[in-house]
């Protein structure tokens, strides 16, 4: 990771690739490094989709290395969802791959003059891009199919199905796992539609040839990668919670307390719930004999290992076990209760490249609008298939919750700054309601996830359906969260490091001893303000203000059964948020 | 004009009617009223559908007298397309009837429970608010002929089509003629769906019984009255070239002067002009045996009578005379050269309830989008057609330029504060440019009309190609616009007024024996400024910025042939335009 690959999509004589140092951007990755580079690089008042707009890819600071559970990589680019900032972030092979190619960020910039689709191919020897208009319209997997073909079965991708080449803004960016399946998704925010608006279909990543990342320090490296894996496996969520059940575990958990988001946000419980909860997702794979849920991780060098392998009733693959955001928008945002056609769904939006949370937010909002009645799973699969179709219809949706809401008259939109809320109700859980309302990056869980000492009893108890205390708990996860995506760790590392002090050392040993300098909590909280502030900075040039960091006004009248509870954070205390 | 009428489409049993003393907003009229009420009882941050916005619908203070071209009648809202405040104004005998009838507002505010259709009817006896579901889905034009029908054809009505009824962003309220046809609207920011959420489709307004306003020196008054109306009819403008060709007169001054924006704002001249263009029309018109071009006003009491009727070559009533900015928005800006499909066009657009400028620089994005090749006809009246179907299609079209490019995924989107710029290149009258940038409204022309000084030599000259006096020129319009929009006189005195001193003088005296205060030139830029002010405050509380108040950056960078220019002036200067 000592250095940057500059691809100029719209250099005279067709596009440009060039290797530079690292210079102003020497330290960073991940989200510090794609949101160092919006923020210096993209005038904050361009086009998303235009020339200047640029789409940085960027592994996380230890990605490449041994440590565990480090292959995290962020996507970041001025989002044509929000019109302000955006880092997406995915797991899959692309981080580890890329690092161990030694590139901290790939920067795509510019735009062809013709409609011309590329793709880039990287490996020990350099970088090729070359028109190759026989992927066009592709979905992910048959374009990955190819890729097979020619580069092999190690090589990693990067990829946008026929919904980023439609430049729709819930685009997302597919990055290939451990199978080489195009399951893991930069999701948010439409960072697939500006990689569309670049016409750079594909990049293949090939490390063959290339070696492990080294620590400065090799011995305390593994001596701290051995007590954080440890911590990892210890702690009840990270050791049993999530290897056992996936993410989907939450199911049961929100639906319980009353916050599961259900027939778009109308009430906080699904009466199908149990139907499909981490509990019945894990009964019904290892019934159909495939190798059991939560087996698998989406990256090498994952200790959690959260995910697993979707087979239909016949043992065919359909998709990776489907994530609990997204059964919850698929299943209790739409009143849908039937894993299969959740596993349907999932495979469908990797396939045409478009962000789970806002097809499952956006379907809901066209259910309110009557386009169909909560529940109509052939609806719903129609209506996704038309987004890969691009009709009409499939292009309104695939443009997300706002948009739809707005073509179809709605008023009850769950968006913050555009984006569409993922699967915890703001009224429900008032601490990450104060994330969605606050973040830079609009409606976001990952960006400071509150669920932890409101719902989960991990690092302290905080009421999730009073005020008190809910913005503190947002600043502190947010400011930790920026910092932990500049790393390359998993999210959910979190909950051991909030809950064993032990090993939230052994993570700042391990940084400390791959980098050679050695790390302090207060860095690591410099770190996440620096990032913040950076992206903070960028959205007030691009016009936003306070007025844009509050959820939409129902929620603070219309109350949420089965609690009856409304959003109680006020504006004033929002605006503390960032007060540092 | 001594009383408010409020309507709560809420109310707990149905619609309760209320009539109130004017209160706060006593002397306010038009503009001036919406703009207030909008800003003291409107949250910013509220769903521009939901019960907390209102629709203000307010004639100007001399309405309803026998003050000259004095019946233009605002209808103001928090705007569905911009998210800001909005005022849009229409001729049509809307104005004259309802101050007659004592109003000088009508708010409907709330929203009802269920789905049931509202009429209201107003006359001297009160007012009825009643269910009426046999008008669902009516067009403007079936609708009249109902009311025709039922209230006999003196009756003035306000009303919606499917658009509204859809709640489309660029949807109109409609106000009918002397000939009571739907044919003028206030078309701008989607009044129409507002008053599509509140369900009232149709007002019905029946000053029978009721006499004319009565100024309180009529002597004075009469005096005045006769020196405007001279004055109107002794300067080029509105004596000749306005009763002569309508506003149509434009096409081709503006295509001389390489600023007509042609195929979606790619060119500043337009190969078929002289086909479409006033003298063309006026032609048409005249050879077709109607009453000949330009022999009517839109309300009674219009002493220019800039408008007509448009006929087909059988003779039968297609539309009223098409004005130059719809004449610009389905004909140039589509690359349509062809005046019977621009009159149908206009028809459609009339009878679903939408607003001709959006609609037309909508179909202009569409076209950039690959949706059809610019100039074909056919397509054009298709896509206006799928509006009032209210398919997927259409209802993204009728949601306006800025959700359509975001749809199709076009870069080219001619908006400000996403509404669509109107007929003038911003490049090639860089005055109104400024005005597009900075008005409260969103890209309006009529906000501040520096296509006077730019273009037509009126009130001075000011080079429209260069940066230089641009700002002061748009501020100065746009205080006296704000302040005519008050009146209730119809905007295209401005060209008399800014030349003439003594028809200026003679303006003041009009409205000052009418009200009985003597009114100066400063109490006008006063009342300009207040009005603005109201506005901008309003926009600061819904999170709007100085970086709402830009072009799309194309407009700097891509040059505008014929001229090969770019807009120049600088965003330092744009935010100087308020600065008093």
């Amino acid at each position: 990771m000592e250095k940057i690959l500059r691809i100029d999509m719209g250099a005279e004589g067709g596009p440009a690739a060039k290797v530079e140092p690292m210079g102003d951007y020497a330290g960073l990755g991940g989200r510090a490094m794609t949101s160092a580079v919006v923020a210096k690089e993209v005038p904050p008042l361009c086009h998303p989709l235009g020339a200047e707009n640029k789409l940085i890819i960027s592994p996380g600071l230890l990605a490449g290395s041994a440590a565990a559970i480090s292959g995290r990589i962020s996507v970041g680019c001025k989002s044509p969802l929000t019109g302000g900032i955006k880092e997406a972030n995915s797991g899959g092979q692309g981080g580890q791959v890329m690092a161990r190619l030694g590139y901290a960020a790939i920067i795509l910039e510019g735009k062809p003059a013709d409609d011309t689709l590329y793709k880039v191919v990287i490996n020990k020897d350099g970088v090729t891009v070359s028109a190759d208009n026989s992927l066009k319209g592709l979905g992910n997997y048959a374009l990955i199919d190819k890729v097979k073909g020619e580069y092999g079965e190690k090589v990693a991708c990067v990829s946008i199905g026929p919904a980023g080449e439609m430049k729709l803004s819930a685009a997302s960016v597919a990055f290939t796992d451990m199978e080489q399946r195009p399951t893991r998704h930069a999701g948010r925010g439409g960072v697939g539609a500006v990689m569309g608006s670049k016409q750079v279909k594909l990049i293949v990543l090939d490390d063959d040839g290339m070696g492990m990342r080294k620590p400065a320090d090799p011995e305390a490296f593994k001596a701290a990668n051995k007590a954080f894996a440890e911590g990892l496996r210890k702690h009840a969520v990270t050791g049993t919670g999530l290897p056992t059940y996936g993410t989907n575990v939450l199911t049961n958990v929100l639906n319980e307390a009353g916050a599961l988001p259900t027939h778009n946000f109308k009430t906080g419980r699904f009466d199908g719930a149990e139907k499909i909860g981490g509990e019945a997702l894990a009964e019904l794979e290892n019934s159909r004999g495939g190798e059991g849920s939560a087996t698998h991780g989406c990256h090498r060098g994952c200790v959690i290992r959260c995910s697993g392998t979707y087979y239909d009733k016949d043992g065919n693959f359909v998709t990776k076990q489907p994530e609990y955001e997204t059964v919850w928008a698929h299943g209790g945002n739409c009143g849908i209760d039937d894993l299969d056609v959740i596993a349907a769904l999932d495979r469908m939006d990797d396939d045409y490249g478009v962000d789970t949370i806002e097809m499952g937010a956006t379907i809901g909002v066209a259910m309110e609008a009557g386009l169909a009645k909560f529940g109509d799973a052939e609806a719903a699969i129609r209506m996704v298939k038309e987004v890969g179709q691009g009709t009409p219809l499939g292009r309104i949706l695939g443009c997300g919750a706002a948009v739809t809401g707005q073509v179809f008259g709605v008023e009850r939109v769950p968006v913050v700054k555009r984006q569409a809320m993922p699967a915890y109700d703001p009224r429900g859980v008032q601490g990450v309601a104060v994330t969605y309302a606050t973040t830079p990056m609009g409606a976001d869980h990952t960006a400071g996830y509150a669920v932890t000492a409101n719902i989960l009893g991990v690092g302290g108890n905080v009421d999730p359906l009073k005020p008190e205390g809910q913005v503190e708990l947002s600043r502190n996860l947010q400011i930790a969260t920026a910092a932990i995506d500049a790393t390359g760790f998993c999210l959910f590392i979190a909950f051991a490091i909030l809950d064993q002090p032990e090993t939230f050392q052994a993570m700042l040993d391990l940084i400390g001893a791959f980098t050679g300098s050695p790390l302090t909590g207060d860095d690591v909280t410099a770190l996440g303000k620096s990032i913040l502030d950076n992206e903070r900075d960028f959205n007030a040039r691009a016009g936003f203000t306070a007025k844009d960091d509050r959820l939409p006004e129902y929620f603070k009248t219309e109350a949420l059964p089965p609690h009856n509870v409304t959003f109680q954070v006020t504006d004033e205390d929002l605006d503390q948020v960032f007060n540092w």
